[in-house]
């Protein structure tokens, strides 16, 4: 029974920290980005006045006008004259958007308008995220010999004890994928991309593969880009083989923190359920016995069996 | 040998799935969604033409303003008169966005428009998406006795068979997730939000717990909306305890795969790794002893241990 209380103190502990975390996030934000937002609100006002100024339209007239543009800019219509030549429901953008909605990274530059679209979008996820997952899954288990056993096993053979081994190893796949994924594509949309800078870039490609999505930049939606449906291909395919190694990254990390123990030094205490006779499960999925150390057998937070699989959260 | 050529082709068969199901929703999305397009576009360009032509306004000094109000509004700034009352980065506001960032559901109605912003972002994910993770599964393994066990044991006190219990019980949860954790909540947005239908409801509760996060409807950012810091902790509430019963249903829902051998019509063949003899890593994670049928303790893709799990694709 004490360690219950114990177990429930700690989740109220994580869930208090979570909750400071949240604020400590919004203070840093809100500090950061209003003053931003007052300048940008500013700027716009000035120029709102300096327009209405200039001609001899009047306020609620342009009001009643610019519920339109903005209403149809968040469809990813735009107002200009110059930018209504591509569609954002071609067959490469519409694809893209299908991509985005089965690997739950969402830009949300553009989105269905009709209920139709809504409806067939909640049908197509549906199915989509989980069969997405399965696929990732089926890659990720074939990678797994070539790029972490493979490496650690020849690191070990060349005289490195096991616990070094699992280090160096995930520090060169980390160094490799953080190079591959993140900075040489930041390098490429910083030349594709007009407006973008290099940090740009490396925020893309980080709020991307991390599934957030935020859509504030998205490749391939300036007006006139050349090849646009091939370049659009191309940032489906860094989105799929960029998850594959987040996936991968993350596995390489659980051998290694297994090892190390640093599984167990997070482990969240069990509750206690000796009252549950049958169906004893272990409250910790993936009770496994690693090929490393006996003793840590026990139950593992950090292993993907215990985590929130990522495909729990998407398959409803 | 033969077996590795058969896992690659069925891989390959994935793969070519994946694509067809891409190009199926790319077709399905252009169908439906390009004529609504062409209709928004068209009245959007007659409205423009209306206004340009009751304005002594010129459309080159029009295009100039609206590139402005067309970007403002992407950070969610209006360039309307009536809605320049509210920050998108007050306390509040903030702590909402923060929650979206570190749950990777990323709605995108309002991003960091500063480079330290973006700096931090990236820095405030890296930590807080794991973290978030690490929450949600100790609050997963403490519902799962009182809301997948017991109920489970409780069936089959009162005469079913395992299979049916598991089955049974999943279905109630569904169907109990289904109506307090989207038609519920829909039925509430429609009332809270005053341009929502009830669809709209339904689209934006499971594009939020999918985490894909489109963005186009995002409660609470309705100018004037009353009590709106309270409203919007309120759906961060919903979207945490949402996020944990879509991580409850898919264990619940594992353990129902597992019992009907549907973990095992859907496996995966592993990899031949016979010439690595030290580290004999199986392929699959969480290659455990499960508590039902013991010879299906081989490689199980449909467990949370063998699925990517949620946070492979966010903690980088």
């Amino acid at each position: 029974m004490h360690s219950v209380g114990k177990s429930w103190l700690l989740l109220s502990g994580f869930i208090l920290f979570y909750v400071i975390y949240l604020l400590f996030g919004a203070l840093i934000f809100s500090s950061i980005e209003r003053p931003m937002e007052e300048k940008l609100r500013h700027e716009l006002e000035v120029l709102r006045e300096e327009f209405l100024n200039q001609s001899c339209v009047n306020a609620a007239s342009l009001d009643r006008f610019l519920v339109h543009v903005i209403k149809a800019s968040k469809y990813g219509v735009s107002a200009l004259k110059n930018s209504s030549e591509t569609s954002n429901w071609d067959l490469a953008s519409s694809m893209f958007f299908a991509n985005t909605l089965v690997t739950t990274v969402g830009y949300g530059h553009t989105s269905p308008l009709s209920d139709a679209g809504k409806a067939f979008s909640i049908f197509y996820a549906l199915i989509g995220v989980p069969f997405t997952m399965l696929v990732l899954t089926a890659c990720v288990q074939r990678l797994m010999y070539p790029l972490v056993l493979a490496p650690v096993n020849l690191l070990q053979h060349s005289g490195l004890q096991p616990r070094p081994a699992t280090f160096v190893h995930f520090l060169l796949l980390l160094i490799v994928v953080v190079l591959c994924f993140f900075v040489a594509p930041a390098a490429v949309f910083t030349v594709m991309e007009v407006s973008w800078t290099f940090l740009d870039g490396i925020y893309f490609c980080f709020i991307s593969l991390c599934t957030i999505g935020l859509g504030d930049f998205v490749p391939a939606t300036q007006p006139g880009q050349k090849n646009r449906a091939l370049y659009q291909v191309s940032v489906m395919v860094y989105l799929f083989v960029g998850l594959m190694m987040m996936y991968l990254l993350l596995r390489s990390f659980h051998k290694m923190a297994d090892l190390h123990g640093l599984t167990t030094f997070l482990q969240l205490p069990r509750c206690e359920e000796s009252d549950l006779d049958e169906e004893r499960e272990p409250i910790v999925d993936g009770d496994s016995t690693p090929p490393y150390p006996k003793d840590k057998a026990a139950s593992k937070p950090l292993d993907p069996g215990s985590q929130p699989s990522y495909s729990t959260i998407n398959k409803s």
